[in-house]
C-alpha cells in the first residue's frame, strides 16, 4: 500500500493507493474519526461490475450504509441530478453526522463531491476512485462541480476529501477508452515534471494500455504526488494551479465542437499537442525542440481516434471558455519539459494555425 | 462612517455603516481592487422604492452594470430561481471576473452569496443589506445558501463577502414587521454580549422601532462587532458559532409548525423566550433568574402577535432540524447575560412545556 500526503491549508488528506484495498475502507475512514454513517453515490456500471466487492466492503460498517446508484454518463452531472441526491439524503434523513462516499470515476467524483459539497452547507466526503482518470487526476484536489447549458463544470465548490482510496483491482475492468482517458492526463504530467517521469511514460504507453500492475501503480502514485503538489501552493486556482490546465483550453472546446461524442482522453491529447504545435507558432520553441516533445505523443498516436474538427468554430468556443478573463483566451503552452508557461495569449491565426497541425497529426 | 473589521482564517474584509452612502459602492468595490463588471442582484421590492438612488449609485461603475431582479420572498430562495440567476450570468457572459453584488435582506443576501459561491466554483461578492435583520446578522459571516423540500438552508456553502455596505438610509422605508425581524436578532446579541448591550436595547426598543438614527447606527454597530467576533473564532460552526443560534431552535419549528405565515422575527423572540423557560425547566437559572432575563422580552411582548401553536408538531419538526446530531435536539440555552450554554440536551416534557410558557407570554 501506498500513501501521499496532500496538504493544503487547513486540510490535509491522504491518497491510499493499493491493490485489492476497498476492504479497509471502513478501517481507513475510522482512523479518521469520521462518522460511520455512510451515504455511498455509486457508478451503476462500476455497481454491476464489482457487486459483490463492493457490498462486501461497505457491510463493514457499522450502521448499514445508505445506496445512491448513477449512471455515470456526461449528462447527468447535472443540476437535476443534484437534486435527485438531495432527495435522497432527505429522504434518508442524512444529517451532519454523515459521510459521503464517491465510488466511481470523475462523473459520480465531481458530481458526489458538490452535492457533499453543498448539502448543509458542507459534509465530510471520501473519493473512491474506480477509473484510471479519476485515480490521476480528478479525484484529488477538490475540484467539484456539474455542467449546465452547454458549460462543463460551470456550477461547483473547492470541497476537499477526507480521504482518497484507489483500489487498483477496480480499474481491471476499464476499456480502452476509458484508460486512455487517463493517459491524457498521464502524458500531462510528463509534461509538466521532469524528464525521468516524461521517460518513464514515453517507455511504458502499452504497460499502462495493458495495466500493468507494477507500472501502473508507480505511474499512479508519481502522477498523484505532481497533482497534489501543485494543489497544495494554489488550491484555489489563482496561479500555479492553472499548469493542470495544459491542453485542456483546447480539449473542452474540442469536445463541446464533437457535441462529446470524442472522448475526453483524446481530446485531452490532441488539445496537447496543439498547444505544443502553438508553442513552436509563437516561437517559444524551435522545431526541433517541437519534434522532441512529439515523441511522447507520437508513442499513443496509434491509439487515438480523430474525425475531422472545424478550427474556427473551435476557437470561437474557446473565446466564450470559462478560463478567459476579460475576453482573452489564456493558453498553458509548454517551453521544455518541466518548464510550462500559464496565460499566455495568442493571435488567432496562430491558434487554428496550430489546431490544424494536430489535426493532420492524428489524421 | 463605522468601519467594523472581520476577520476570518484566509480572509478579512470590513462592513462599512453610515448614512446614504450607497453612493460609495463603487469607489469600495474599487479600492478593494476588485473588478468593475459588476451583476446586480436586487431586491425587486426595494428596487421599486429607491430606484434612482439605486441606479445612480451603479451608473458610477465603468462598465455598465447588469441587473438581476427578484422578488424577495421565501419560495424564491429555491434551488429553482438559482438555476434562474446561473442562466441569467451565463446569458451576460459573466465570466471570473466579475463581482456579485447583493442588494437586498436576507433573502437575496442568502440566494445571490450562494450563487457567487458556486458560479465557476466561487466568485467574489458584496453585500448591501437593505434590511435591518440582514444588517445585523446575515450579511455578515458568509452562511449562504436556499430552502429544498422544505428544510431551510439546507442546501450552501460557508461563502465570505469581500465587503459589506450598510446605508441606513435604505431601512428607512422598512415596515414594523420588517424591523422587528432585525429586533429579533439585535435582542439575541443582548442575551449573547454584556450587561450593557442589553440595557442599551431594553431602553431603546422604541427607538430602534422608530428607526431614530442615531441609536439604530450604535446598535448595530455593536451587533455586527459581536457577529464578526464569534465568526472570527469559528467560521464554520463547529462550536462557539452556535451561540448564535440562540433561540433558532425553536424559530425555525415556528415558523414551519406555522406555515411561514409568522413573521420570523415574532419566531426568534418567541423562540428566545422558549429558550429561556427551558433554561429554567432544566433548572439551569432560578425563577427570579428566569424574571430578570424577561425583562428585556417583556419590553417586546407589545408588539408581537402570535397565533396558537401546536407543542407537539413543534417538537417533532425540531427533531428533523439539520442542526440536530445523531437524532437530538441540541439546543442553546441562558444561564446569564453574556453566559451561553451550547449543545444542551433536553426531555421531551420539558421542551414542550418550555413552548406551553412562551405561547402564554404572548397570547
Amino acid at each position: 500500500m501506498n500513501r501521499i500526503k496532500v496538504k493544503i491549508p487547513e486540510h490535509e488528506y491522504e491518497v491510499v493507493l493499493g491493490d485489492d484495498i476497498i476492504y479497509d475502507l471502513k478501517n481507513e475512514i475510522q482512523h479518521l474519526d469520521l462518522s460511520s454513517r455512510v451515504f455511498a453515490i455509486i457508478d451503476e456500471n462500476l455497481f454491476k461490475l464489482h457487486r459483490s466487492k463492493i457490498s462486501e466492503a461497505l457491510s463493514k460498517f457499522k450502521i448499514e450504509p445508505k445506496y445512491v446508484i448513477i449512471e455515470a454518463k456526461e449528462e447527468n452531472k447535472s443540476l437535476e441530478m443534484l437534486q435527485y441526491i438531495f432527495e435522497k439524503l432527505l429522504y434518508y434523513q442524512c444529517g451532519r453526522d454523515a459521510v459521503i462516499l464517491a465510488i466511481g470515476g470523475g462523473i459520480i467524483g465531481d458530481l458526489a463531491g458538490y452535492a457533499a459539497a453543498s448539502y448543509m452547507r458542507g459534509l465530510p466526503y471520501v473519493q473512491v476512485p474506480t477509473t484510471l482518470l479519476a485515480a490521476v487526476d480528478s479525484s484529488v484536489g477538490g475540484k467539484t462541480g456539474v455542467n449546465f447549458m452547454q458549460r462543463k463544470n460551470i456550477i461547483g465548490a473547492f470541497h476537499q476529501p477526507e480521504l482518497v482510496l484507489a483500489d487498483t483491482k477496480l480499474l481491471k475492468t476499464l476499456n480502452k477508452e476509458e484508460i486512455l482517458c487517463g493517459l491524457g492526463e498521464i502524458i500531462k504530467y510528463g509534461y509538466l515534471s521532469n524528464e525521468d517521469f516524461y521517460q518513464k511514460i514515453k517507455n511504458n504507453v502499452d504497460n499502462i494500455l495493458a495495466l500493468e500492475s507494477k507500472v501502473l501503480s508507480e505511474i499512479i502514485s508519481e502522477s498523484v504526488k505532481i497533482k497534489a503538489g501543485v494543489v497544495r501552493q494554489d488550491e484555489k486556482e489563482s496561479g500555479l494551479r492553472k499548469i493542470l490546465n495544459l491542453g485542456h483550453t483546447f480539449s473542452h472546446a474540442i469536445e463541446s465542437e464533437q457535441n462529446y461524442s470524442i472522448k475526453h482522453g483524446t481530446a485531452v491529447i490532441v488539445g496537447i499537442s496543439a498547444a505544443l504545435y502553438l508553442s513552436e507558432n509563437l516561437n517559444l520553441i524551435s522545431t526541433e525542440k517541437l519534434n522532441s516533445l512529439l515523441e511522447l505523443i507520437n508513442k499513443v498516436k496509434p491509439h487515438i481516434n480523430l474525425s475531422k474538427m472545424e478550427g474556427e468554430k473551435l476557437y470561437e468556443i474557446m473565446f466564450n471558455d470559462k478560463k478567459n478573463r476579460e475576453g482573452k483566451i489564456k493558453f498553458v503552452l509548454v517551453k521544455d519539459i518541466g518548464e510550462v508557461l500559464i496565460d499566455v495569449e495568442a493571435d488567432k491565426e496562430s491558434v487554428i494555425n496550430a489546431i490544424e497541425k494536430a489535426e493532420r497529426l492524428f489524421l
